[in-house]
């Protein structure tokens, strides 16, 4: 076993928010496998000898979680530097923990590398700050999408939280969560905001209440921001920096 | 005005964690305005000829954020590339958005760049991956330093959530945040770990129960995580790469 496999967070699109170790690693792989939400730009960044291996899990396609976990250890048992690239950070809704488990189970050294995740960058670019002072001390994470045997999350108690609440993955189920949330006490006028393409030139942040969200044009992959700090919107009118 | 302000998240403390577009800034800046939290080998990276302001808000110390934000005015009036450094993220329990709200209330262009923050880049160092497949789909992050006019986290609602919970800046209060949530019907058996001066050379985690955690032997900064997924160590035995 020769291999290293580096376990990378590729940020949310944009290369420059790649960390300085993602960059440096992505420049001197020997095999670069990565996932569907990794930004083209990224993968602009690879090294022109290096081997690419999409195994994108798009909605019903993709390959499998077993199958890319086995693609894995089998790459390190050839040997080199592989890095496993995951859009945005492996062990926030990146499934990177069922990747390290495998590693770890079957002997191979990996490491893993944090990621700017879309639940921090989006609401930075829609302007909103998902703690603020005197208006929300906390905020929860949650996947819209939900899998077979996943635990449930209670969207009733998390409205009774009194944070800010960003759903990830949720464009699908957003009338559903607006409606349980609603059920646990969140006002129908809860401001919303929701972020497609975050940080890509494709980025678009449409605003509206809770009760407007199931209604909200609004298309994947998306971050919705869901509590009082979506109501700011503290993008300089000037940024030409 | 002919100065222009960016408010940068300067990661958990590892140079090689910032990002690339932080790390060119820092580079180019003429004046880094930074927090006690960023890390000394972050600052090392700051241009010779650039102005260092130190605001450093250590508990019961520090520039008042009403001071920094002005400064942050003046500092643009002057003119320049000015980089304010936050530790991790600056709109995650970062006060960024306040220092956004001054810049823009006084004209001043800006722009807000995120970071990694220590509530991703902590459990990721400690192996603890805080959404994991069938043991937890949501993960909130609170602080456990309370302010004045800070509005209240319902700690015995966000036990019922039923995913994981990661506290910053909560090691002084850690004893009445564990009772609150067991309170609210946390299992006193809840998995814990708390991670110390996270990707730095300090860098140390203990493990206890939640029962234990009043007495849990740690130290500030910490970042503490309580759920089903804080018993999972994934982390690579050789790491060598």
């Amino acid at each position: 076993m020769t291999g290293f496999v580096w376990l990378v967070g590729a940020g949310p699109g944009d290369p420059e928010l790649l960390t300085v170790r993602a960059a440096r690693l992505i420049a001197g792989a020997d095999v670069v496998v990565h996932d569907a939400l990794v930004g083209d730009g990224v993968i602009a960044l690879v090294n022109p000898t290096a081997q690419i291996i999409d195994v994108g899990k798009r909605p019903g396609a993709g390959v499998p979680q077993e199958e890319t976990n086995a693609l894995l250890v089998t790459l390190a048992t050839v040997g080199g530097q592989i890095v496993r690239l995951k859009g945005g950070d492996p062990f926030v809704f990146g499934r990177g923990g069922e990747e390290a488990a495998a590693l770890l189970d079957a002997g191979v050294p990996f490491e893993v590398v944090p990621g700017i995740t879309s639940a921090v960058a989006a609401p930075v670019a829609a302007g909103v700050p998902v703690t603020h002072r005197g208006v929300s001390a906390a905020v929860t994470v949650v996947t819209g999408h939900r899998r077979l045997g996943e635990p449930d999350v209670d969207f009733r108690s998390l409205a009774r939280v009194g944070g800010t609440i960003v759903i990830l993955m949720g464009v699908t189920e957003r009338g559903t969560i607006a409606a349980e949330l609603m059920a646990g006490g969140l006002p129908p006028d809860t401001p919303v905001a929701a972020t497609q393409s975050a940080t890509t030139p494709d980025e678009v942040t449409r605003r509206c209440r809770l009760d407007e969200l199931a209604g909200l044009d609004i298309a994947s992959p998306a971050v919705i921001v869901i509590g009082a700090v979506a109501a700011l919107d503290l993008r300089s009118r000037d940024r030409s920096g």
